[in-house]
């Protein structure tokens, strides 16, 4: 999905909601535990009571992989189910070695159908470019993290730059991509760096984790983190999924999905007045 | 594996050697390509004509990501066909939050039969700390990568600390693990680093990438790297498995692991006259 498609479905939905797709056997609820595959059928369940109040899904690959290989055709399966008109994102934190970043963007952009891929930044340049290279497709690169480690690396001054290390990812990459087939990953546990990120990236999305069971707050980040084209999107996993443990999780989590978008709406109102 | 069944392999086989196994469809000889499961039937030969030469295999895993869903079930026959007399590597450069790594170590930890799995430590503790908590399981932290991209962030001067990005997460993450669980990646490109790799962790285990195909020389950084127990892996990849595009790939991959090996013999004689 371009970057014009993205933000035109942002505004008709009146949403920049990603659902973000962290299943886990144990958590979800017990009746579905007699389906064939449990996953599939709790995030197709979530899928379709969502599809009109969110833009993105993003699967957490590790939720995936810790289900063996069998965790990957649950995978394909739900991004086969939830189609084209969704910005798709594969969280899966790669990057390596150029011959091997190329491996990876096969794996997510011709193997599977993802818009995006989540990549960790320190490995450099030629970790990142490969994935660079696919027509529609996106590099999601994080820059401050929205967890505690956040400020073991990311947070330290550099010394010839005289900037944090993520501050110096921010800038660097936009080297390397453009607008349109490069995002940031900004915590929504950080509301006061949005200030600085739209100084570095003014029209750059970002993909912000941290609101919901993480504790981020999404009118905080939009403060400052909101563009013209929107320039957000905002991820909301636990919080959705696990609304209620019995045989109405589906419709609890569409009520939740539909009380953040409708914050979303009326953040989206704001942008006009800017 | 643990460490002192890891040092009595490398002693009473003479060899720090690990074979990556980045195997790729488009690069194994032709005659293989009628095999149910080629990369399979390519990894066994290699595996065989290897074993005595080794103590590690390395496969990584964007390769088998890239062959779809399918390609992690050859990933679990290749480490089962491995067993458990060598010590295996997942080189994954996983990390996430702290419930997302735990979910990554779980994959590769419990489902698979994985001794270690490569870690980049940009997010932090939290991320790095759920891959330490498996008996006789290893996380291998990304320090100095090999590679050109190595430049661009994890050579920055900090300014609080006045050391690199890559001396820091060496430092800082031996708060986190011990040399029983926690090794480095330090790359082969960089001969000149290994003695400030040894001031900041003299005990902890480096597997080191880079020599045959990347460039890297063996006797240079063995120079500084060797301890008294080896504290080395070095990893050869397209070197060993590409040797030949013929039906005797299994022989020539042989013949230059063995020249490896002998090389390597001979350095850790070496060890004895420190």
């Amino acid at each position: 999905m371009n970057r014009a498609t993205l933000i035109s479905e942002i505004f008709r939905k009146k949403t920049f909601l990603c659902v973000g797709l962290d299943t886990e056997l144990s958590k979800i609820p017990q009746h579905l535990l007699s389906h064939d595959d449990p996953i599939l059928a709790f995030n197709r369940q979530i899928i379709d009571a969502t599809r009109d109040l969110c833009v993105s899904y993003k699967p957490n690959l590790a939720f995936y992989e810790s289900l063996g290989p069998d965790g990957w055709h649950t995978l394909a399966k739900t991004v086969d189910y939830i189609g084209n008109q969704h910005f798709i994102i594969a969280d899966a934190k790669r990057g390596d070695i150029g011959n091997t970043s190329r491996m990876y963007a096969e794996a997510f952009f011709s193997k599977m159908n993802f818009d995006a891929v989540t990549v960790a930044p320190y490995m450099g340049e030629d970790s990142v470019t490969p994935f660079l290279g696919f027509d529609g497709k996106w590099v999601i690169l994080l820059a401050l993290t929205s967890n505690k480690g956040s400020a073991d690396f990311q947070r330290d001054q550099l010394e010839d730059s005289h900037e944090q290390l993520w501050e110096k990812v921010l800038r660097k990459a936009q080297t390397w991509g453009t607008p349109d087939n490069l995002m940031f990953v900004v915590g929504a546990t950080h509301p006061e760096a949005f200030i600085r990120v739209r100084e570095i990236a003014p029209n750059s999305f970002l993909l912000v984790p941290g609101v919901g069971a993480q504790g981020g707050d999404l009118a905080a980040i939009c403060q400052h983190g909101l563009t013209r084209d929107c320039g957000l999107l905002v991820n909301a996993s636990r919080s959705i999924l696990y609304t209620s443990p019995g045989e109405d999780f589906a419709e609890k989590a569409r009520a939740e999905a539909m009380r953040v978008q409708q914050e979303m709406a009326d953040l989206l109102k704001t942008i006009s007045d800017k």
